[in-house]
C-alpha cells in the first residue's frame, strides 16, 4: 500500500492541469433563441445601429423644443396639432415651427421634431391645438439613432455566459444565429466490487450507488453532458476498457475511483495506460478529498474521484467544474457565496484545505453558519447542508463567531 | 388616456396575486436520475437505515477495540489475523479476542470487531500477525448501521429545489422515481403594432421582438417551459384570441404589452374578458415597470408587462419569477446577491422602488457597484450590466461609498 506521492493545493493542481489541456475549443452555431447559459465563442459587433430610427420614450407630442422654451403653466406655449406619427411605420408628415405631432412610446418621431412632451404636460385646446406647460430641452424624451447601440460596438466578448437579456439584445439586432462552445460531453464511470446499481436491493456489503449522480448533477449545471457509463468492478482490465470506451465518446472522463488504497492504484494504472501524459497529480491537499487524481490522456481531461460520496462531490465541485467551465472557454461564473457568522469552532490542521458543510439559519436578521458535523462519508451531511466553507490551506481553524463566506450549493 | 387605478408596491402587487391563485400544486412523478432543479412535491422517509450494514471508514485492520487498549509505539498490541474481510459482501469470518482482520475503506466489518485501526497505525509483523502501535476507542473509524440516515427519518420536505447531492441522497436509499411539481407551462405574446419578427428586417418605424426572448430566459430559469405565441398586432380581437389560446395550452400567460396607454388598456381589456376576476392589480410602484397588469383568469395568472424592454425584464424578474415557484411549491430559492460599494450617487423619489443596473468591479480586493446610467428603454443597459440594486420605497436615493446589495442576473 504505496503512500500517495505528489500531493498538491487544489489551486496547484487546477494549474497542473490546465497547462496540459488544449487551448482549442470545441465550437458550433445553434439559433440564439436556445443559447439560454451557452457560453459565446465569438467576439460580437454590432452590424446595425439600434435604434434605426429616433424613438418617442414617452406618450405626448412631438416638438420643436424651442417653441416650448418659457413656456409654464401661467404661460403656455401654443402648438397646431400637424397629425399623428403611426406606430410601426415612418410618419409621413412633418413638424414645423408652431406644430406638434401625437407619438406614442416607441414611435419613430416625425421630421422636424427634436423633442416630445409628455402628455401630463400639456392641454388640449380643441382638436386642432395644444398648449404646453412647460419648457423642454432638444433631445428629451427622446432616443436617438445608435442610442442603445452604435454600429460595429463591441457587444459581448467570447466566453461569456449567455443570460436573457443578452439573447434580447442579440434578437434586437437580427442576430439569430450565434457560435456557442459545443457542450463537454463528460463520461462518468463508477467503480468498487460493492457498489450496485440504486434501483437493486443490495445485499449485506453492498451499498447503491451515489457518486454517478452527484457527478452528473454537476457536470449538467455546468452546461455540459453527463454520460453515465455504469458501475464497474475493481479489475485493471474491465476498468480500462469501460474508461477507454467512455472517452473515446466523451469530452472528458471522470472515475469514482473505488476508496480503497489499492483501488486508487488501479485507478491510476488505467490513466497511465489510457493515453499521454496519463496523471499528473496523485493526492490533493484537500479534505475531504485528498485521494485524487488529475491527468490528461491525449488532450482529454481525465479525473479519479474518491469512492466517498462527500469526498467525489466536494472535489468533483472544486476540480471538475472549473474544467467543464475552462473547456468552454467561460471563466467560471461567480459562485453564489454569502456571508455568514460561524457558530461553533471548526478544527483544522495545517498545509490542506478543509471544506465543512454548513446549515444556514437566519437569526435576529443575521445569517449564521451552522457547521453539519458528522463523519467525512456521509452523503446526507451534504443534504442536510446548505453550503460549504473553506478552512484555508494555513489555517489551524476557525472560531467560532468568525464571518466566513460559505459557497451555496 | 386615463390614469393607472390601482398601483401598489411589488410585494403588495404579489401578494394580491397570491391570494387569487389556486394553492392547488400539479405534480408528476419523475426518474430521480432526471430530478435536478425540480421541486419536490412530496415529503421524503428514509425506507431503510443508510448505512445497512457497519463499514469502516478507512484501509486497515478490523479489531476489538479492547485489545489495543494501553498500546503504544514502545508497547504495541500482538494481534493474529483472522483473515481479510472482502469487498461488497458479508464477511464469512469473525474476529475473536487477541484477533484481526484485514478490511477495506467501506467494507462492511467482520462480526466481533468493534473499531478499525488504520494500516498506518499497524506494523506487519509476519504472514499472520501485526502490531498495533496505538489505542483505539471502540466504534472508531465505523460507521454504524443508520449513521447516516435512520430508517423512517425526515429527508426532504414538499417545496425543496433538488439539487445534485438531493438526487445521490435518495439514489443511495433506492428511492429512483420521486414526485415532483410539474412544470409550469408559460404562454408569453408579444403585441404591438411596431414590433417585427428578429429574423425579419425591420422597415423605418419597425422594432424587433425582444420580449418574449427574455421573459423566455427568465421563465426557463425557474424550471418552467416557454411557450411563445408569436408577434401579436394591437388590436382587441388578435390579441384576445392569441391570449386565449395561449392561456389554454398553458398555466400561465404573459403579455408584453405595447407600450402606449392606449395599448395598455387594451391589454387590462383583454385580461377582464380573458376570465374570473380578471385584471387584480393595475399599475405596480417600481421604475421601471409602472404600467404592469397582475390578474388571474379562471385560476391561471396572467401579466401584462410594459412593452419596453427593460421594464418588462425588470417586471417580469420581481413578479413573473416569483409565481412561477410559487406554483411549484417552492419558497423562491435564495436569490444571487453580492454586497458592494456604490461608486456614484443614485437619485430616487419616495413612494416606488427604483431598480438600478450595475456593473461590478473588483477595485483593490474591493467589491464595487457601478451604475449603468442610460434611458431606461436601452435593452444593452441590462446587457452591459452584472446585475440590479434596488433603492427601496420610502427612499431618496443611495450615496456613493454607500454598501449594497446587487442581485446578479
Amino acid at each position: 500500500m504505496p503512500e500517495l506521492f505528489t500531493v498538491l493545493p487544489p489551486a496547484d493542481a487546477l494549474q497542473v492541469l490546465f497547462d496540459r489541456l488544449p487551448v482549442q475549443i470545441r465550437v458550433e452555431m445553434i439559433d440564439t433563441a436556445n443559447a439560454l447559459g451557452r457560453v459565446l465563442a465569438e467576439a460580437m459587433t454590432s452590424p446595425a445601429a439600434l435604434p434605426a430610427f429616433p424613438r418617442s420614450t414617452v406618450d405626448g407630442y412631438a416638438v420643436r423644443a424651442a417653441d416650448t422654451f418659457g413656456a409654464t403653466e401661467s404661460l403656455p406655449a401654443y402648438l397646431a396639432l400637424a397629425g399623428e406619427a403611426p406606430m410601426g411605420r415612418a410618419p409621413d408628415l412633418s413638424v414645423g415651427v408652431g406644430q406638434a405631432a401625437v407619438v406614442y412610446t416607441g414611435g419613430m418621431m416625425p421630421s422636424g421634431a427634436d423633442a416630445v412632451v409628455m402628455v401630463e404636460r400639456t392641454q388640449k385646446l380643441d382638436a386642432a391645438n395644444i398648449e404646453v406647460l412647460r419648457a423642454i430641452a432638444p433631445g428629451e424624451n427622446v432616443i436617438n439613432i445608435g442610442e442603445d447601440v452604435k454600429e460595429g460596438e463591441s457587444l459581448l466578448g467570447p466566453g461569456h455566459v449567455l443570460r436573457p437579456q443578452d439573447i434580447g439584445g442579440l434578437m434586437a439586432l437580427g442576430i439569430t444565429r450565434v457560435q456557442v462552445a459545443a457542450r463537454p460531453r463528460v463520461a462518468i464511470v463508477s467503480t468498487g466490487d460493492e457498489v450496485v446499481s440504486p434501483d437493486v436491493t443490495p445485499a449485506l456489503g453492498q451499498v447503491r450507488d451515489v457518486n454517478t449522480y452527484t457527478v452528473a448533477g454537476l457536470v449538467v449545471r455546468t452546461g455540459s453532458v453527463a454520460l453515465p457509463q455504469g458501475i464497474i468492478r475493481d479489475d485493471f482490465d474491465a476498468l480500462f476498457s469501460a474508461a477507454q470506451a467512455g472517452l473515446d465518446c466523451a469530452d472528458a472522463l471522470v472515475i469514482s475511483a473505488g476508496s480503497s488504497v489499492s483501488a486508487r492504484d488501479l485507478t491510476a494504472d488505467v490513466v497511465n495506460r489510457l493515453g499521454q501524459p496519463g496523471v499528473l497529480v496523485h493526492g490533493v491537499s484537500v479534505k475531504p478529498g485528498k485521494p485524487t487524481i488529475l491527468g490528461v490522456c491525449n488532450g482529454k481531461p481525465v479525473f479519479g474521484l474518491p469512492g466517498n460520496p462527500v469526498s467525489a462531490m466536494v472535489v468533483a465541485g472544486l476540480l471538475v467544474v472549473p474544467v467543464l467551465w475552462r473547456m468552454q472557454g467561460a471563466s467560471q461564473p461567480l459562485v453564489r457565496r454569502v456571508k455568514a457568522q460561524l457558530t461553533h469552532n471548526i478544527a483544522s490542521v495545517p498545509g490542506r484545505e478543509d471544506y465543512v458543510q454548513v446549515r444556514l439559519v437566519e437569526r435576529e436578521g443575521q445569517l449564521e453558519a451552522d457547521p453539519v458535523f458528522g463523519k467525512s462519508n456521509l452523503i446526507y451531511t451534504l443534504v442536510k447542508a446548505d453550503g460549504m466553507l473553506c478552512v484555508p490551506l494555513d489555517s489551524n481553524g476557525l472560531h467560532e463567531g468568525e464571518w466566513v463566506q460559505v459557497e451555496l450549493f
